[in-house]
C-alpha cells in the first residue's frame, strides 16, 4: 500500500523513489490531514478543470477569466506554449491583451503537427475576430522558434501585425523559469516579426 | 481550485510554489489518470497505515512483517529514529534482528522527552523480552548521539550488550541519505557502547 503511494508520487515530474519516500513518510508521520487535503484537491482539479474554449488554457469555466474579461484588449493576441506561460506573463504586469495557448510546440517526430498544436483554431480566430496584433511568445528554444516561424507564415495572409517577444529571455531558456523583470523587458521590447 | 491544489502540494517537504505548479500542470495536461491514482493511493495510505504495536514502525497490520516474522532474530533489537531508517538498513542486507522505532530524537525544547520518544515502551521490551543485544542506530548527528547515550544509560540496568552502529556514516549525515555499502560497513563494524 505504501509502495503504491510511492509509485503514484513518482508520476510527478522530477520525483524519484527517494523523494517519493520522503513525501510518504512526512505525510504519515506529521501531516495526515495534509495528505487527505491533497487527495481531495487532486480529485477536484482532475475532475473539474478543463480547457477554456476560447484560448485553450486550463480553466474551471467554459471561458477563462481573461477571455471573459471586458477590460482586456481583444485586439492583441499573445500566443504561448503552455498555461504556465500565461501565468508568468501575467505576473510581469505589462500585458493587457488576450492569449492563445498552443499544445506545446511543433514536433512532427512526436506526431504534433499544426492541427495537434491548435493552429486551425488559431487561424479561425484570426479570420473571425478583430485582431490587430499577434504576439509570438513561444519559448526561446529551437522548437519555440520553429513554431513561431510557422505561425508567422500562416498569419501573413491576414492584415495584422506579427510580433515576436524580444530576446531578453536567455536563448535556450524557458519562460517558466525566467524572472518577471526579464519577461517585462522582453514583452515591452518586442519587435515586428520578419 | 488550481490554487488549492498548489497549496496542498506545498505541504510536501521541499516543495515550493514553483514545483507545485509544475506538478499541477503536468498532471492536468499529461496525466490526469496519474492524478486520480495519486489521490486514491493517498486516501488508502492515510486511512489504513498505522503503527506496528510492537516496533512502532508504519504498518497496515497490527504487527509489521518484521515483527511478525519467525526467521528474524528476536534477541537483537536495532533502535532507529524513523521508519525510513529501517528501510535503509534492510536494503544493506546484513541485519537479521528486530527493530524499535523512536519518534525521532530527544529534543526537550520541542517537548520530546523520553516518554514521547517511546522509551517507556522500549524499557518494557527490554524487561519482558529475551533481548541479548541492543544496537543503537540513531543518526550520527548531535541529537542522535545524545539520544543513543540516553538509551545506553537506561539499558545498562539490564544484562544485555549495548552497541552503537559504527561511524562509517559521515558525521552530521543521516541514515536516509547514506549509500547501502556504508550502512552495511557501519552495521558490521558496530562496537560496544561505553
Ligand atoms: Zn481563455
Ligand atoms: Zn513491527
Amino acid at each position: 500500500m505504501i509502495e503504491s503511494l510511492n509509485k503514484a508520487f513518482c508520476a510527478l515530474p522530477g520525483v524519484g523513489n527517494k523523494t517519493a519516500q520522503r513525501f510518504v513518510y512526512h505525510l504519515l508521520e506529521r501531516n495526515r490531514e495534509g495528505g487527505m487535503s491533497l487527495a481531495k484537491a487532486l480529485v477536484d482539479v482532475m475532475e473539474h478543470v478543463k480547457h477554456c474554449t476560447s484560448c485553450r488554457t486550463l480553466s474551471e469555466k467554459t471561458l477563462c477569466h481573461i477571455c471573459a474579461s471586458e477590460v482586456r484588449d481583444a485586439s492583441q493576441l499573445c500566443v504561448v506554449e503552455t498555461p504556465t506561460n500565461i501565468h508568468a506573463i501575467e505576473q510581469s504586469g505589462v500585458y493587457k491583451g488576450k492569449y492563445f495557448v498552443l499544445s506545446g510546440y511543433l514536433s512532427p517526430i512526436d506526431g504534433i503537427g499544426a492541427s495537434e498544436l491548435g493552429l486551425d483554431e488559431l487561424e479561425q480566430k484570426l479570420t473571425n475576430q478583430n485582431i490587430k496584433e499577434i504576439i509570438l511568445a513561444t519559448n526561446a528554444t529551437v522548437e519555440g522558434e520553429v513554431t513561431a516561424h510557422y505561425i508567422a507564415s500562416m498569419a501573413k495572409q491576414f492584415d495584422i501585425q506579427i510580433t515576436r517577444i524580444a530576446h531578453g529571455i536567455p536563448i535556450g531558456g524557458e519562460l517558466e523559469y525566467t524572472d518577471i523583470n526579464t519577461i517585462a523587458h522582453a514583452l515591452l521590447g518586442r519587435k515586428k516579426y520578419d
